[in-house]
């Protein structure tokens, strides 16, 4: 009967609206893979409190927006598992167990944690919770016997870490309980934001949100960066570093077309505002049927909240029985 | 109708048998107040997993062995509450969440922790889990609402990084749901071992256990340590750092006979193996009956086992109900 399912875990931390960098490099994916594979879907909000302790309340808001989110693009909770961290409880428990098998100076030397505290301004204020989160995430995998991550390139450390704790636990106590994984890192890993930053962010102001009214996207879109250099309709354009092209890239189904565009721009002769007009018209058929979606699942929350919850029931099953295995191969099933 | 109760968590890391310096340190104290205290007894056997996670079958072993100790000595499971720490999982969750209230400096800064650093040799390798553990000590505090924790003097810094994080949530979450906690710092801190060093340490093989049969007992008392200037009967010795009569300040109930044996001693004429009988006699005494109900608890070892279940069930309860509250505090009741 062919290859066995893969087993994926993949998710938010819900701490604002998911935005057209989320759609395409992770949630298009898992529309499609949920259709293959064994797909867990986790609303991080455990995850989410490492950084914002201060402001529960943010991440508590955001937890229905982003489900709504998931269900307006097409993720499926009769294929794919939606769940609520924190009312996983199984995974704070390995979280602690897992502690034991990492010493204090590998988590000071994650490389992607390091870039984040220099990116968030922790100074010398970093919550222990967020230098320990790298352990929580091996947890939210293990849990699952998950052996497809999908993780931007700049998280393979995240990967790394994980399967260093699978084999110092499966060494240790002379098992196979805890399952290795691989990172499975998305062609369009990083959408530019609408001003040409590297990267669309909430907190850069830069993004256009899959919940964006059709006005909103209209705005940000004429007024996006461009190249700064093409300041006449004749003069030639730059298609590299210039998000319009890299949108249409990522979005616009007729490559050929975009191509022949590209190729006017950067000899002359093509305007920004025709190009932005395509665009607009292509993230408009996009975003429509998703907004409408949404705003229909939205009519009912408490029917999302208890897809979630049935979900998360699913998610504590899985978890618990491996936290069952986990203990065991301890010597801790009293 | 008078004062509240005061409420205990107190409680030892099952990785080896009770010894006469639990005993005078804690054990007895407990004894007595579980007459007029809310007590819980906990079994930490996630904390002694923090730097045995190499031999958790130690730990396993031990739980039994511990639980037969609290029994042996008069620990009633009808006036306190004994329980396994891993079993009541509110803990975990507890622990994660207050690790984002405390920064990594802090956590790195504790006196308590770096001088066991030392003492265990740990180096370079310290496990973040036992870096961590005094935030876990924080969540097994405030989840039963202890008010009163007996510690050692150098355990002092764990209750003050327990009221930090009391302090910390109570004000930024707006809330009175955390208590805060006392130090209950006993008389008989510290016994020395029978080698006449500061503490008697398993580790350090200087121990008399309160499950060592009467010949072991009588063996150990006589190859004690004394004052090495005391050569001769006729010598006067010094009381002084010297273990025998510590240990009868400790245990001999008629103070003025121990009294009129120092002044004897130190004036010279009485020889060690008088002051050794009369301490063997004391400590054969006080242990006999404990040694008895420990062997009377020992023939069914599921009927203890049953009774620590029922204990963590109750522990349960009162964790839930902090955690439910903890939750709310933060905005994540959903």
């Amino acid at each position: 009967m062919g290859e066995k399912k893969k087993i994926i875990l993949t998710g938010d931390r819900p701490t604002g609206p998911l935005h057209l960098g989320h759609y395409i490099g992770s949630l298009k994916n898992r529309v499609a893979l949920q259709e293959t594979a064994i797909q867990y879907v986790m609303i991080a909000d455990v995850q989410a409190l490492t950084d914002h302790a201060e402001h529960p309340e943010t991440v508590r808001a955001n937890i229905l927006e982003v489900a709504l989110d998931y269900l307006a693009v097409g993720i499926d909770p009769a294929k794919s598992t939606l769940f609520i961290q924190s009312l996983v409880k199984p995974l704070f428990e390995l979280t602690l167990y897992y502690l034991n098998l990492v010493t204090w100076n590998r988590l000071k030397h994650n490389p992607t944690v390091k870039q984040e505290i220099l990116a968030k301004n922790f100074g010398e204020s970093v919550p222990a919770g967020f230098m320990v989160y790298p352990i929580s995430q091996a947890a939210d995998i293990t849990a699952f016997k998950a052996n497809l991550v999908p993780v931007g390139a700049d998280q393979q450390p995240m990967i790394e870490q994980t399967n260093e704790i699978v084999q110092r636990f499966n060494t240790l106590y002379k098992t196979d309980v805890l399952v290795p994984c691989e990172a499975l890192i998305p062609k369009h890993a990083r959408l530019p934001g609408i001003d040409g930053k590297a990267k669309m962010s909430k907190s850069l102001g830069n993004c256009i949100y899959l919940s964006d009214p059709p006005e909103a996207i209209s705005k940000k879109i004429k007024g996006m960066y461009t190249d700064p250099g093409h300041l006449r309709v004749e003069d030639p354009g730059k298609v590299e570093g210039n998000p319009v092209f890299t949108y249409l890239d990522a979005f616009d189904p007729n490559t050929h077309e975009v191509d022949a565009l590209k190729e006017h721009y950067q000899r002359g002769g093509l305007g920004d505002s025709v190009v932005k007009k395509r665009l607009e018209s292509v993230l408009q058929d996009l975003l429509e049927p998703i907004r409408k979606r949404r705003a229909t699942y939205a009519q009912d929350k408490g029917a999302v909240m208890h897809l979630l919850l049935q979900g998360t029931k699913r998610a504590n099953g899985a978890a618990q029985q491996t936290l069952e295995e986990v203990r065991k191969a301890m010597h801790l099933d009293y």
